[in-house]
């Protein structure tokens, strides 16, 4: 075996076995293949694609290039959930605690946002002494002990998929199914997940823009976790206009908190209650869906979901008394409100621009090197469909850049669509896969 | 523009324009674009392929990458030829000074040989003393007063496509028409002619396996003629078995002038005056092929042929006593018989075999690094479609390595076929494109 004959196989529309796929993807970690090599082998899967079979071996040989979480001391089914990015995606802070005050353990490495996609870990450090690197022995003793514990990917999973992810952004090789999938369910393999369900976003905030993409990828998904024996449900949700209001780390960690205090916006709510079912039954802590669901609401009725997120911050070191007291959390130096030029109906709120406005206010990088301004971001007053009156706020800018003012406001109203006609609430969930 | 629209555009098969491939050529040739970069351009051109104008465009970018030897200064109608590689392939040798003893400028520069295929200069280096490296000034002036010179590449000539055909190499891209059309005429342009006569090799012992192959490259390559107003003509030839009887550099050296004094082989007969009766045309010195045939002939047996090669060998600083009495090249140590096995009809000599065997038998480089021994080689004492008789002498191995004599001579059995049935003798040129 050789990486010429290999590259050759795929170049030429062949299915690659097992043992080659294995080859490259070592090769490759090991400095053995080259940069140009392996950049030759990716653009040749892009054009021709791959099998499930290969797929599935692609991640399964990434899932083993490094050190895999062990969790089998937890003794229990470790269900992931991963979102394939958004705008306002606060999801996983208020989902965790939710499944985890009713049983479901919660151990979980989150990502760093680049670009207009957020993560859920600098959203998390927005939080006054919140310590998202653990020790791994740590990060299990402290979910045996309070049944969740969510920190950054300190360990060295999946580094083939790391150097493969960053060479195909180099090269336009991004928007390939099997490449997203495999990367995506290496990662979660890795960091030891036995089930997950994955929130497949569709529109123009996200990475599949229409729903035959999206279904292509959670098929693939869902595939590579049939032959990889971990069971995968894909939600595919709307993600055409941000996910609730807020955008930007600590505006966001606010409406996490209030929603789990019980002001939950709708878009939010399903997306929640849907995935969150999914944990729970996935997990075997409830067969039926919709009983799920209640249960979930009923603890956020009773306050058990708010105290399992104080309970995850203490014991991160993170400060309470900045969820206590939300305004107690800083707040950016010029927050402007946007008023509306006219009366009218929301049609639409552009996820993507509104990604790209906040990320230039300071919310997020533009090089993995950047440092996030965690008070920056924009804090919607109205949703698509909504009614909005002339000379009302549309939204508030957060920002400490006095500089950036001026061009957000007006690329705020310009990705903003308002007509005089009446439409119906967009779709939040879209499909259901498993 | 930027090298990853371009690169998505190859990678969608959209065509490029002209500037397009030109920001790829001059960055890469500048080191602004990486090698990973071009590999995934590279395998996108190799699976996606690219139209006449693209590969056109190609061409010209690689041709001006560098210097462009220019010839102007000599007033004439600058005819070169190529070969596309081929074993015991002296045809450059034989075809250059007869040309020119019939008042066709040759101002020629020739590559060495690497793996199997052998080169010109590699050649021209076994007569003792011959320069290979002249200045371009003198280099130019002896066509002026010889009417011929034939040296290494010593400028700079098209250094995009030395980057990308190295490359290539590395990763799986070799066999892509476009690609080996555009390498082969960049460099021609680049080396000054004004119109070209390939000599496409087909068979075993050529890059091309098979006709339908070499008519593709060859109406590649005279589409990109038209195109950069460089007036190309293929002429398709057979290399399943090697050219002549002599494999080897300073063997091919004697069976190349032995040629010029009358003693012509059938084979490399018809592929000389094939491409010299193009070359002669071309040139604007005969516009009737047959008729050019015969004065190539008449120049054989009048000496005018061989005194030119003298002429040109001499104005290098060869040693003449070398070419006029041929015992005084320097033989190898060890020159063993190889006695044919059975009586039979040769049926066939696989070039490709031949031409490692007298590789390995220090006549060729496996990497660039290597040494080679002008000495080493084959001597066929028959070609395809000749009688033998069981226990005579089919072959002579030349070589100075000992340790090799007995692997060599047991492969050079096993790939000569000897049958019973009489065969007819194969075509050597196959077709003729303009």
């Amino acid at each position: 075996m050789n990486v010429l004959e290999i590259i050759a196989k795929k170049r030429d529309s062949k299915t690659l076995t097992k043992e080659e796929i294995e080859y490259f993807v070592n090769g490759y970690t090991n400095n053995k293949i080259t940069d140009y090599q392996a950049a030759a082998f990716v653009m040749a899967v892009f054009i021709n694609g791959m099998t499930k079979q290969e797929t599935t071996d692609l991640t399964l040989a990434m899932a083993h290039s490094g050190e895999i979480l062990d969790l089998s001391t937890l003794n229990e089914i470790i269900v992931d959930k991963h979102s394939t990015g958004g705008v306002g995606d606060k999801i996983s802070l208020i989902l965790l605690p939710i499944v985890s005050s009713l049983g479901v353990p919660v151990a979980k490495m989150s990502g760093r946002g680049l670009g207009f996609t957020g993560g859920t870990i600098d959203k998390l450090e927005s939080i006054p002494g919140y310590k998202t690197e653990l020790e791994m022995n740590q990060f299990v003793e402290n979910v045996k002990q309070i049944g969740i514990s969510l920190i950054a990917q300190t360990l060295n999973l999946a580094p083939a998929d790391k150097k493969i992810y960053s060479l195909r952004d180099t090269i336009s090789c991004v928007e390939s199914i099997p490449l997203i999938a495999s990367s995506i369910m290496s990662k979660k393999i890795a960091s030891g997940a036995q089930k997950i369900v994955l929130d497949v976003t569709v529109g123009k905030g996200a990475f599949m823009h229409n729903i035959s993409q999206a279904r292509e990828l959670a098929n693939t998904m869902i595939d590579i976790g049939k032959l990889a024996n971990r069971q995968t449900v894909c939600i595919l949700t709307n993600m055409d206009e941000p996910l609730g209001y807020n955008i930007g780390n600590s505006l966001e960690v606010i409406e996490a908190v209030n929603f789990l205090k019980g002001d939950m916006p709708e878009d939010i709510k399903q997306v929640v209650l849907t995935i969150g079912s999914y944990m729970i039954k996935l997990a075997g802590k409830g067969e039926d869906l919709e009983e799920n669901k209640k249960n979930m609401l009923k603890n956020i009725e009773n306050g058990k979901a708010y105290e399992k997120f104080k309970q995850l911050v203490e014991k991160q070191g993170g400060e309470i008394s900045f969820i206590e007291n939300l305004d107690n959390i800083p707040r950016a130096k010029y927050i402007e409100p946007i008023y509306s030029q006219k009366s009218g109906y929301i049609h639409q709120i552009d996820a993507l621009e509104m990604g790209k406005i906040a990320c230039n206010l300071g919310a997020g990088r533009i090089t993995k090197e950047d440092i996030i301004d965690h008070q920056a971001g924009i804090i919607l007053q109205k949703k698509v469909a909504d009614f909005i009156e002339e000379g009302d706020v549309l939204a508030y800018i957060h920002t400490n850049k006095i500089e950036e003012l001026e061009a957000s406001k007006n690329n705020i109203l310009a990705n903003i669509k308002i007509e005089e006609e009446k439409i119906e609430k967009p779709k939040t969930i879209l499909e259901m896969m498993e």
